[in-house]
């Protein structure tokens, strides 16, 4: 876990809180991220066809609010998926209650998010009655913005923070965001949030590009169990607080602008890894020489899914073998007695055989928190990096029985 | 394990043995299956395309041998694969060591298969002179059958067999057959053999014909990891030893033959799941009203191979969001509030949401060995069916440090 955000490192013109409403046992699980204004917003949310009610009214509102958001409110401990018409109904009703609770908001203009089990009926009451006490106890200190990253937490062991501060047209500029997941990689299915807030000042368009842009290379590249959830989202608010000229499309702001958001999400996504349900390590697999970044993303990605491959980086265990044959099966073409393979810096297989190195070295390198993995495909210039983490007994422990 | 078979199950006119080479510790890691004549043949490798050196070979002998076969030779305790030039000239040596050993056989006429580990050199020595031995051992009986059953085994707890007997043309036919494989589902990449022998007369284009249709529904319906092994093979040789005039494609002894021989390839198939590493029971995935049968297969492989689902099988729990989320992420169109599903029998799910149930009594039901799951996307008429087994710890501790 990262220090705590000190107050210089908060956006201007953002509230948080986090409380406990009673949808679970003691823990915060109901959170508000609020913006003084009107903020630019944009977001991008689960491929799963299998949607719940909260990101089906985000769409909704995401359109009829023109992405001017004020802001997001989040529960954990339920999914409000598979919950029919009454969960979109509890959605509809947490996103009004807000809004009048705020006052001059328009309902449409609110972001809701659940999170938590699948298919058990949301408790919306419990939400409801709550809503008043938590929009009372907003503040735009670190505290609340470390009530509000607990709030939405599910089997994560550790509250995920980010933040960065820079310059655009001359002024100095905050982005805070947090993320919940205690992936490997989506566990629970309704798994992976990410909030981010900035105080710059951007338009809808802009912003959603930066986002879709920023998210490529982080949050979707620890999407490595393919569980894609039924919940997940991750929304940006822009407010621009901080004042100064909008980022202009193209310019040198939005460069340093989407190379910060870039920052901040790499740095989101791996705490997520890293906070893997039983993860041990987080695991980097860096796929080369593959005939398109495409197929480099398709090997590496069914090398991080490999049940066999994780498992054996539990053990710290140097199987090569494991990996090479899950890129063989992953549907990309290349000559496998050219593959060249590296664990921890150190080559254990060139040429598809074994290049010789030292067992017990390579073991202990592997011990270590972050483990770089290499394969060099030596067919083109493909090149694809995501992060995955080992597959340990604490997984299956804490999924074997997640609802019972 | 089922019961040894009998003398009266074995076909006529094969020989059996199976010895210890010294690939292993202590176990038995070396075995071969022969045919007095030389025996129609077919065969089913493995589609990785890393593929092991013994497959290259196999399948440059059956082109050879224009799919006329004495013997299979196997080792286990190596896979012999990624293993260079070296691999495969061991792979061809001992092709042609047991030709040499047999007498007046041609060395395209012996099929080699090698499982273990990957990328680690093959002893072959140890081979080529265990042989001679070998093939004095060699015997027409069930004590021969089993040892040969044993020696092709990796992690499987126990050997596999399954056997039919059946009249075709007026003649008593026969087949027997052993398989390893100690998957969830190819869990050690070198994973899953299947020998398959009957006293049948088939020719080669009947025989193979007959074989590719028994593996759809069998073999290839438990691959639910997708961790395609290198060096996956399922032999057929089928020699006539029960006289009789040949089977004949779309006759009704070829639809007699075909039933029995996919009789004994679901059985095997079983045995294998039932035996995965840490396996506590054996899940049956049907899926139903999929707009085709390809559908719902895509949906039935993404369910059996999710891990979450499995991790909720090990624990027993009736976590059907787990499920419906899988399907949701397959792939596949459907409306998910359409969906029904069904646990051990119990309604669990219907429209897409929870349907009343008895949690206790449905964890109870769960607790059994064998556990069917029935999904309906009311899509179509497609229907599929798969086999796989629970995650548990144990699977973790078995591929932890497998090589190590």
């Amino acid at each position: 876990m990262r220090e705590p955000l000190t107050a210089s490192e908060l956006p201007r013109g953002f509230a948080f809180a986090g409380m406990h409403c009673g949808l679970k046992k003691s823990k915060l699980d109901l959170g508000i991220l609020l913006s003084e204004v009107p903020a630019s917003a944009a977001a991008v949310f689960t491929t799963n066809q299998v949607v719940a009610a909260p990101v089906v009214l985000c769409r909704a509102h995401m359109k009829k609010s023109r992405h001017k958001i004020r802001g997001i409110i989040v529960n954990s401990g339920n999914a409000n998926c598979c919950s029919g018409p009454e969960g979109y109904a509890a959605s509809v009703a947490t996103a009004n209650r807000l809004a009048q609770e705020l006052g001059h908001v328009d309902p449409t203009q609110i972001l809701v998010c659940s999170t938590g089990v699948i298919g058990a009926p949301l408790l919306v009451d419990k939400i409801l009655l709550a809503v008043p006490e938590l929009v009372r106890s907003r503040k735009s200190d670190a505290v609340s913005f470390e009530q509000f990253a607990r709030a939405i937490m599910t089997t994560d062991t550790v509250p995920k923070w980010a933040a960065a501060k820079f310059r655009v047209g001359g002024r100095q500029v905050r982005i805070a965001a947090c993320a919940k997941g205690s992936g490997m990689i989506h566990p629970n299915m309704a798994t992976m949030f990410a909030f981010l807030a900035t105080d710059a000042s951007v338009t809808p368009p802009v912003l959603s590009r930066a986002l879709r842009e920023a998210v490529g290379p982080t949050f979707n590249s620890i999407t490595v169990d393919g569980d894609t959830s039924t919940n997940d989202t991750v929304a940006l608010l822009a407010n621009g607080q901080a004042g100064g000229p909008s980022v202009r499309s193209a310019s040198s702001d939005y460069k340093t602008f989407r190379s910060a958001l870039e920052d901040v999400c790499h740095s989101l996504a791996l705490a997520i890894v890293a906070d893997g349900e039983g993860a041990q390590r987080v695991i980097e697999v860096e796929v080369r020489g593959a005939s398109s970044n495409r197929a480099a993303d398709q090997v590496a990605r069914t090398i991080a899914n490999s049940p066999l491959v994780k498992t054996a980086f539990a053990g710290a265990d140097p199987n090569w073998g494991r990996i090479l044959a899950a890129a063989g099966r992953s549907g990309v073409k290349f000559d496998f007695e050219r593959v060249d393979i590296w664990l921890a810096g150190i080559e254990v297989c060139r040429g598809g055989r074994e290049h010789p190195f030292d067992e017990i070295a390579t073991h202990e390198k592997m011990l270590e928190k972050y483990l770089p993995l290499v394969v060099d495909l030596h067919a083109g210039e493909g090149h694809a990096r995501l992060w995955t983490c080992d597959l340990t007994k604490e997984y299956i422990h804490i999924n074997a029985s997640y609802r019972t």
